[in-house]
């Protein structure tokens, strides 16, 4: 079995960040930004009901990343930590994650609220947000701890 | 730019499900079924404190899929919908997610709850949970609807 998956835009996304150091970062950052996924015409159908959904999960590449490093210091935090526990760009899979607010849908265009990712950035797969872990089961280990040594 | 991303598996998941068959799927379906990750141990520094966080996003891939439909009939409806507005395998791209919670980490073996993916499933990556859309913000389309008429 060759393991080696090859995965292909679905479509790009528009969002108002060219440069990576222009995109929010830290702790209690909020990402409001707007940005508008267009996905390719001919995989149109597959948005069929996603209107339905008020947040959706987008799937992504780090297209601009190069390599990857196992332990990184992440702009929330002064202390290092390993790739698996933090949204580092730089992971062995240069897949990224983000959670948006789906504002509507034009045709094979979707605006949406929340995103983090550079403006051209490649999509990879998008899924309906279904549920969540309720406040008071989550843990969020090294960032809950520098979020108080922060606000000391 | 060539516009091809080559994913290769971080590791792989021990689950119950031997077959496709065996997944609870539906409405209402609880995931509550037990698993390890367990990572490639090159990879093992990218765990660093990983055991802090009570909930992970765990992407992996679809490795028994082939090709994809655009529209289809999910197991929790008898009406068709977009891939993209639903969790189908055979999607573009064959990426699945699953939030699991984390019960132990030993050394490079995730002992996690909540898997719904085949035995031997390759890993593509795992991030941290850090936040939820709170339950009455969350609208769930066509799923939400089909749970009303279900339950009629």
């Amino acid at each position: 079995m060759e393991n080696v998956f090859e995965m292909r835009p679905i479509g790009f996304v528009k969002t108002p960040y060219s440069e990576t150091k222009e995109i929010p970062k830290g702790c209690g950052t909020k990402h409001e930004a707007e940005g508008v996924i267009e996905i390719r015409p001919d995989l149109a159908q597959g948005l069929t009901d996603i209107e339905g959904f008020s947040h959706l999960f987008v799937i992504w590449a780090f297209h601009k990343a190069e390599g990857y490093s196992l332990v990184g210091t992440p702009p929330s935090d002064n202390r290092p930590h390993g790739v698996f526990a933090t949204r580092s760009p730089r992971r062995p899979n240069p897949i990224g994650l983000t959670v948006v607010e789906l504002i509507a849908r034009e045709d094979t265009r979707l605006r949406v609220r929340g995103v983090d990712m550079l403006d051209g950035t490649p999509i990879l797969d998008i899924k309906p947000y279904l549920s969540s872990i309720a406040d008071d089961r989550l843990k969020r280990g090294w960032l809950a701890e520098a979020e108080v040594r922060q606000s000391k």
